[in-house]
């Protein structure tokens, strides 16, 4: 096992949640306190700061060191790998789409 | 938090498995049954069965009813929902890479 597939578990790892794919879309919009991110979810610091860790570790975001407000940002370079991971097998669903329409083009000739 | 966004955790869940992304690259190459998996991993049948089976739970691969063969397909819908999920990030390292090469660019006209 290679490192670089260690991070790629880490990275699917920490997007099998909702809560923390929910703050990755908030942040999407711009970088956010943990108060801030805190908020609109409804969730204690502490719950919401566990979060951002798992986050955190996966490289997903960053936080600042700006004194008391330490802002998250998110990363894109895990967003990339995953991306990249998926791309790989784009070529199935499409031929499976490509074997769907000439199936339909088929019952229609009929 | 709607059933689809329990089913794309399940489906993150799943894949954050180095060997079970490799059972899924192997069936990306055609489907193969329990025994056909488990020599290139040089694992038991019961530990290959139970990935199998989370793969199976996330809707990531089939199990066909062929008596003693029961060969294993992967299953594209999944891996189109990580895809279209990771879509829309894509225009945030999109403008990041833009922003790199226009400091690049800046650099280079200094």
């Amino acid at each position: 096992m290679s490192s670089d597939e260690d991070k790629l578990s880490q990275t699917f790892s920490a997007l099998a949640n909702t809560t923390r794919r929910a703050i990755l879309a908030r942040l999407a919009e711009g970088e956010a306190t943990v108060n801030e991110l805190a908020e609109p979810f409804n969730m204690s610091l502490p719950a919401i700061s566990k979060h951002i860790k798992v986050l955190e570790r996966a490289g997903l975001i960053t936080q600042g060191q700006k004194a008391q407000f330490r802002p998250c940002t998110i990363e894109v370079t895990p967003l990339i790998e995953i991306s990249n991971w998926t791309e790989q097998y784009r070529h199935i669903w499409e031929s499976r789409f490509d074997q769907m329409d000439d199936y339909i083009n088929q019952l229609q000739g009929e």
